[in-house]
């Protein structure tokens, strides 16, 4: 059960933070869908695949269980957190903004985990950094399909670049041998930072638009 | 090939229920097609993502082989089913409503066997509920969102919370020892039950508008 | 690592050629999202869905390792055809119609490499000629989904209708006994002609709209 020593905190920390980027981002989900007429499952569709959708994909496309029918905790965590979302809004008027501080800690938290299951599995580094960021941003991009909109990653602040070059910098260094844990606190405060420097700054990537 | 005697009627009637669920859902697509200018290619498409789409899904999540895959059966009756729609209705017009009571029998039906699929290789009592919700509602999530719209199952009557109470009921009793027929029984009665009341009541659950 | 003699040159033409269909489809996919006002992020996740989807798809329904995590020189070919094209088309106005040869072109690689996976894996026969038309047309789909546009596939000329046609050949002809490489051959020939002819002369299947 237990892994040797060392790896024992960052393990149970990486879980934690896990459920906590499952949550956030059910609630974002909750929120993205208030904006129409869904009812009570609607938004909890929204939610779960919000919070979910990313890591299932990643999950699925390197041949792994998925991770919430392997620890159902995941799926209980992101159920509840939209319910709660969804009576806390019925009753209290939040800002919008308020979600972009723990939005941004799920997308570090995410890339993380995500680069490092993929890692874990013997995924060569490109694969790699991709799939830190399919976890990051593609339960977004499902959460906005769902409710007919053009993703907003696609249009917004710096986001999937953020988490791409977090993922990248982890495959580096551990590629050049800093251990998972170091490798897991830079890549994740380089996506943090990156990302709150994004909004705070209006950091933008260029913008295409065909001639017509 | 033959199961132990008991269990053979009740295989040999959930094979053919989940034909009749394919067919019926497939049919339900080339309807909704119907209103987008697709060609003959797009409403197969559409027939076949939302005959096929829910237990494609289910399969995947779980890691088994997928059903239509592993038998062509269910293949070849989604795209006779969605011929069959297309010719008819060239000629004949159907009401609408004729279809919500075949959809509530495939909706029930497709909840039973996700659900027991499900609970086959062992999964959790949450994600095997949630896994009949899956095989019955996310074909025609697909479906709706195909033809870029917001899936219905979102905003209209009781549709997919049918599907969960009766998919949770399946889980109990077979947790308490009831016989997987008896228990696919209640579990089914229950959907179409509450299907068919939510339709003839104009049951709703709670709509939710986020302020703007 | 060789297999027996005369099968390389065969192997070694289908790889490069399907390195080429993802180039080409990846190009496709920036030149479809530029009509959105997309950031370069969003439009290399187009590329890559564009070029990427259907044999991704294929690969998960089939339960094969997906072929760009099991060969990253994919993922590279659609990274670097997307870039090009981004920066090309700042610079260059290219004709809409010049994507067209390229295109067909692609779409008889991508069917004929998708069938003959299918078999590979011993699909029945109806469901490895799917699987060629999902390798062929799937990633145009997902394409026009994130662009949160009704799938072009399903309302203009022949297309998917062309690559059912070529993967229903190569399924016959290696049923009766002809060599992969023939059979190969006689699929990706079809699937280009009858898509130019299509083009050409404005082939349409009968488009369906149900009464109001």
């Amino acid at each position: 059960m237990l892994c040797s020593r060392p790896m024992m905190p960052l393990d149970t920390a990486l879980y934690i933070a896990a459920l906590v980027a499952v949550a956030v981002n059910a609630s974002a989900g909750v929120l993205e869908a208030g904006r129409r007429p869904f009812d009570l499952f609607g938004m909890v569709v929204v939610a779960l695949a919000a919070a979910l959708g990313g890591g299932s994909l990643r999950d699925v496309l390197l041949d792994r269980t998925v991770f919430w029918i392997a620890d159902q905790t995941y799926l209980l965590t992101a159920i509840l957190a939209g319910l709660v979302t969804f009576a806390v809004v019925r009753v209290v008027r939040l800002p919008a903004k308020l979600f972009l501080l723990p939005d941004a800690i799920g997308l570090a938290l995410f890339t993380v985990s995500g680069t490092q299951a993929a890692l874990s599995v013997g995924a060569p580094w490109l694969v790699a950094s991709l799939m830190g960021v399919i976890t990051g941003v593609f339960g977004g991009i499902v959460r906005d399909i769902l409710c007919n909109e053009v993703p907003l990653v696609f249009t917004g602040q710096l986001y999937a670049t953020a988490s791409w070059a977090g993922a990248l910098v982890l495959v580096g260094l551990m590629a050049v041998g800093v251990s998972a844990g170091w490798a897991a606190l830079a890549c994740g405060s380089l996506v943090l930072g990156l990302r709150l420097a994004a909004i705070v700054f209006d950091w933008r990537l260029p913008v295409f638009v065909a001639r017509p």
